[in-house]
């Protein structure tokens, strides 16, 4: 693999040279466009996109074992013993399982005859492995939380010294939603915790160091969502507030109340991000806001997800474009959409039961979104959106929304 | 077939007592919701009500004998040989053809096990023919163009004494964007006119007179639609301006402009037609801006179609809720949503030929819904949204997207 040098602020990243441009892609510059989209992953995500790209012309198939996902009513199924036949009906191919393989990827972009795939894979690269990607943004100066590798227990040791407790220990690869996280609040829980994790570092085929943050206190957690296009050409959506319940994500609120003195850092964040890996589609960046020494708001960069967002789902409704189509877009080589809200919004999730449907809809300007998932303990399975008429109404429809679901959450608790 | 009266302004007005109340339902009454909704027909209509309906979490099936059908992507698609295992795959049935056979519709209403049919096919009796949808309207203090009911050649002539020329004449059974029809300007025409339509009035199993229309000079042409669930709720989007080329819908300005002064009027006209059939599910009522003696505007209505329609496709973006959502909530018993514009919008349809579709996303706004259809003279094979954040570009963008489409109608030109 040959690797070219992009350079950006005194900072050089290694970027891919295997990341494909759309000037190389001789089908694209043709004027051509691609018929079926091949999509690894085939949960809501999957299903989402396809709402969006069968709107627009194109069909699409998915990579994906889970019997009964979400995505099967939207086009063909291909289960992972069933690679070649799916990478063989779709000519252009993205994702929207971040723990795709890697080198799956790798092995499809080098294959002829299709029009690429979308997001690069090195984005994945980095988004799947939590030191890789705090290196990054360390290097493309997106001010993160003070973070060490821990290789073993005397590391762990060194870095609760040396970056102080509470402490979160992560694994640097794998866990989502909370799990493969074990939060240090005294110096006799450093055992505890490197038996709960430690055994990650040599689990896979080569050894992934766990992660150390320091436990910054934060006011709220934002995220931004931007789609960079096959030109370079960048929309950013407004940043939205997201509030969590048990490590999964339970309101969005869009756009995130009084964020604008922090929104053009984080659009540089996104930016840079996507410009350094030649990112092409939509990506997620979320951040944790704390203060300064003067008791200024800043965005420390948490973590980006290479893929559509739960946190950008209000975009079907509430923005001009959603994130979705514009992620179609971007990955078709069709030029992006207007991000901006047509009003404020707030999504929330629907996890574990399903409410009475007819309870929600009663709600003036409430949106139903069904995953077509039986219900499971902590499984998100729908989700709904507000965006009612009088938007001064919106958390008042946020509270009568919460009373209905079977298992309201508690949004005072933040995770 | 019993029936009962329904009095409203001293007019009289036969409705059928098979239509089904949300009360005589005891699943309804239950709290049941159907799982799956059946479709009679599965064009670009049956497509956009499945795009909702799987959203709120439904399936869909279809019965349609076109091959390659847009519908074919969200559900199974059956023949019309194979209605018994359509109607058995089931548990809620609708339609997106108005032509469906009201026989058909009212077998299966007649069955047991099931949720229903919606809209009550006595709607597609009056929509079906003309002149009962004319007489109807009279009944019910709609105002409508001036009418007679022509069975021969004599009864013709002594039309166009009455009515004056030029005048149109008109099949009352079948017939759409435009066929089925003849503008008799002169009255050596006369003859021409009943050679080419006369022979209709035989064709089905029982004499369908012809119906002649005195031509009143109109300055625009409007429709409203509307939404009546179970309870006899009924929602009204504001009303769309209509302009056709070539007898086709070429486009939709949505709200129309200058149409406060006949809001209210529509949408009482729109109530009435609904509470008297009882309507359950989305309608369209369609009227001609004309003037009276003191150079005022008034509405005449024209027709009524008991779907979803084509001068309602902006509300996918532009509205709150989608005409197509609110349908499937209409005939899943659930609360209708909210009606209103999220900003003005202009509807362009795709007519014959597909434009590139890269020229039409680049307009800042500009939504692209395929039909999945291939191109053919006369065919509605997709349709544009425009909602651009600045809303006093849309004439504008409206300007740019007719001059990317390959055969762009001339706005100037009406019929």
């Amino acid at each position: 693999m040959q690797a070219n040098v992009f350079s950006r602020d005194n900072v050089s990243v290694v970027v891919s040279s295997q990341v494909q441009n759309a000037e190389q892609n001789p089908q694209l510059a043709a004027g051509n466009l691609p018929l079926t989209i091949g999509i690894f992953g085939g949960g809501q995500l999957g299903m989402m996109l396809a709402q969006s790209a069968l709107r627009l012309g194109f069909r699409c198939v998915f990579l994906e074992d889970a019997p009964n996902c979400p995505a099967r009513l939207y086009g063909k199924v291909y289960s992972s013993h069933q690679l070649e036949d799916f990478v063989a009906a779709a000519d252009v191919f993205t994702l929207e399982f971040e723990n795709t393989p890697v080198e799956t990827l790798r092995w499809v972009q080098g294959l002829d005859g299709h029009f690429g795939v979308f997001p690069p894979p090195l984005a994945l690269e980095y988004a799947q492995d939590r030191l890789k990607e705090k290196n990054l943004f360390t290097q493309l100066g997106i001010e993160t939380v003070p973070f060490l590798a821990v290789e073993n227990e005397t590391q762990l040791q060194q870095a609760c010294q040396q970056l102080g407790l509470p402490l979160v220990l992560k694994t640097s690869r794998g866990g989502y939603d909370g799990k493969g996280q074990f939060v240090i609040q005294q110096a006799d829980q450093i055992a505890q915790a490197w038996q709960t994790l430690g055994k990650a570092v040599h689990e896979g085929a080569t050894p992934a160091p766990l992660i150390a943050e320091a436990f910054i206190p934060f006011t709220r957690e934002i995220s931004i969502i931007a789609t960079r296009g096959q030109t370079g050409e960048i929309r950013c959506y407004h940043p939205a507030e997201n509030h969590h319940h048990q490590g999964i994500l339970a309101t969005t609120h869009a756009p995130a109340p009084n964020i604008q003195h922090l929104e053009t850092q984080a659009q540089n964040a996104v930016k840079t991000l996507m410009q350094t890996l030649n990112y092409v589609g939509t990506l997620a960046l979320e951040f944790f806001v704390s203060q300064d020494q003067n008791g200024n708001e800043i965005l420390l960069a948490n973590e980006f997800a290479p893929r559509v967002h739960n946190s950008g789902h209000w975009s079907i409704e509430a923005a001009i474009t959603s994130q979705f189509e514009n992620h179609i877009r971007a990955i078709t080589g069709l030029p992006l959409g207007d991000t901006d809200n047509l009003q404020p919004s707030i999504m929330i999730n629907v996890i574990s039961q399903a409410p009475k449907i007819a309870d929600i809809l009663a709600i003036e300007g409430a949106h139903y979104h069904s995953y077509h998932k039986s219900e499971r303990p902590n499984r998100k399975i729908a989700h709904i959106t507000l965006i009612p008429k009088d938007q001064s109404t919106l958390n008042e429809k946020l509270q009568t929304t919460l009373a209905h679901l079977p298992n309201p959450f508690d949004l005072l608790k933040k995770d």
